[in-house]
């Protein structure tokens, strides 16, 4: 039988998951609905016309979001998470078999995927050791490759660092192609380039309802960008590829969100409280973060993480991955949870110290 | 702004809704889900974890589809809507600019807008004036063509006629590319191509829980068909494109099947009913339909639209489709929706008979 050509070379995105004693791989929230949200939903879904194909409910929840950003609706686009937003934004500006995607490398191992499904050549641009962004070499290749889109995601996945406002401003004013930021993780940081929208009609905002508003399974996300860009992203779906389901619940938690912001500090806190465990680990590096998530370099992590999965705890290894040997990413759990996970690394790091004194706390300088 | 080739030439599925009355335009059914299954739905959503990425309940749904029909559960692939799934059907082998796929007309309109999104030549195959389709014309043209895909919509959509598996396995033995069935509007019809799957490895069966199961707006479809081809469905799938909610409920409904059929005979029932009492109206010439829906042809079919509207009641009309001139598809409401939308075409017809004494009622031998 002959497929499209190539789909069978394509990497295929493996999540391989277990039920995990703690589910610490996937930056997820680890709490469910906030009880009064649930309890908003719940009646909402009692009334939901299930037998009907979706059709207002859209844009109420794009109504909503327009309003809190001061755009027009026409400005909004939603999908099945950042997910499907960034497939289609890839999609509308791939193709051409010669058209050119740039975005920093590492960082979401996704775009790889999205780029060759949208048929076009990516072109990985390589972080500074410490994770950071070349901005003067990233606009030099975006511009000198003629691409016809860069990416960046702000705060970075899964290093978790995040840029300034004023450095994604450098990147909206030099890059010559549309220059898309995904701001998966934004509401742990704050430092959101939305503010720039209305200077740029070149720039999209990627946002998702799956990490700080806790509603991975519902797969809603959104994008805010020029009517331009949204009419083009709007063009690329097909019809009803959203659910009634899914929007009417992203529209109660984005109404109630600031039901979410109690959650969201104490996920902050808890990063901060692992990452300065972490540092007292002799050979653990600890990157800084302005996410939910602690990025780990550990000469034995293969080792940990097999200590950890033995313990029933999923966290995510990235094996071999370029500029990520070594790491861990763990993704802030609750407060017990992290003590359990903790434990079990301090043990450990025990035991690998009495047998390698070599390996040094780096401490608080990171 | 430079996009995608061609994207902003595509046809868009424009479908413009108001808030009907009566709404018999979609062919959903117009009953919300039964109190039994509804209770079942909201009881399993109150223990769904919004914030987890979906992941067993997906096989579960899976699981139960393959039993059902004695296949694997690789053999079954699950879609937002059957519309997702014949969307990645036609992807996965289209592309590559000059492959084709021959599908009949009428039929459904989006699979122009599924080969245009494949980036792959239509080959429209023109129906009989009966709307039954040259068997061997077909297959010649598919085999001819050298054709990817060939789609067969059965019962077919908009016409509501339907062929008989005998067929079905004529165009399966002959057809020298992979064919799909949509079946879309099978339980009200029953002459499933499924059992053929076994000696076909080529056929694949799109089946939706939007029309006989009443989920337009979940969004859940699935593919029953070879390994091979659902591991390559599987393939163009973006990771975690379903949703948690929609999943559960359509794993529900689809334990809780037969609590559907009394609807499904009611539908079937009123369809009867209906096209008989059209069929008494003169000028109406009533397609025979193993459908939810009914097609009728009218000379006067834009102002019999025009009044339904103004009675906020929302048909399909088909303007100036090709084949389609003068059409109006009706989908079947209630017995009292029925019972209202019949009275304004009979008051309708009883004006325009006035003034044209010259049309005939057709009567019975269609």
């Amino acid at each position: 039988m002959e497929f499209r050509k190539d789909l069978d070379k394509r990497p295929s995105y493996d999540v391989v998951e277990k039920l995990w004693r703690i589910k610490i791989n996937a930056n997820e929230c680890n709490l469910n609905l906030p009880p009064l949200v649930e309890e908003r939903v719940m009646s909402r879904f009692s009334s939901v016309a299930f037998n009907r194909y979706p059709n207002e409910e859209y844009d109420s929840l794009r109504d909503q979001i327009a309003k809190n950003f001061g755009v027009y609706r026409e400005q909004i686009v939603i999908g099945a998470g950042s997910s499907e937003i960034i497939e289609k934004i890839f999609y509308i500006f791939g193709g051409n078999s010669n058209n050119k995607i740039v975005y920093p490398t590492p960082s979401f191992s996704m775009y790889k995927i999205y780029a060759q499904a949208a048929e076009c050549d990516s072109i990985p641009f390589k972080l500074n050791e410490d994770f950071s962004l070349d901005i003067q070499k990233f606009i030099e290749t975006v511009n000198d490759s003629h691409a016809n889109l860069a990416v960046v995601c702000n705060p970075n996945n899964p290093t978790g660092n995040g840029m300034k406002i004023e450095q994604i401003k450098i990147l909206a004013e030099n890059i010559k192609c549309p220059l898309l930021i995904d701001e998966a993780y934004i509401e742990f940081y704050g430092e959101t380039a939305s503010g720039l929208l209305k200077d740029f009609p070149n720039l999209m905002i990627a946002r998702t309802f799956s990490k700080a508003y806790g509603l991975a399974g519902a797969r809603v996300g959104y994008l805010i960008t020029s009517k331009e860009i949204a009419a083009m992203v709007e063009r690329a779906y097909m019809p009803y590829h959203m659910n009634v389901l899914s929007i009417v619940t992203a529209d109660i938690v984005y109404q109630m969100r600031s039901e979410f912001v109690p959650r969201i500090q104490m996920m902050i806190a808890e990063r901060k409280r692992m990452a300065s465990q972490l540092k007292k680990l002799p050979g653990f590096k600890v990157f800084p973060s302005v996410t939910n998530f602690l990025l780990v370099k550990y000469p034995f992590a293969k080792e940990l993480n097999r200590r950890f999965e033995e313990r029933g705890i999923g966290v995510r290894s990235f094996g071999n991955a370029p500029g990520l040997e070594n790491c861990l990413r763990i993704s802030m759990g609750m407060r017990e949870e992290n003590d359990i996970w903790f434990d079990v690394a301090e043990t450990f790091s025990d035991e690998i110290s009495m047998q390698h004194p070599e390996l040094d706390t780096e401490g608080m300088d990171l």
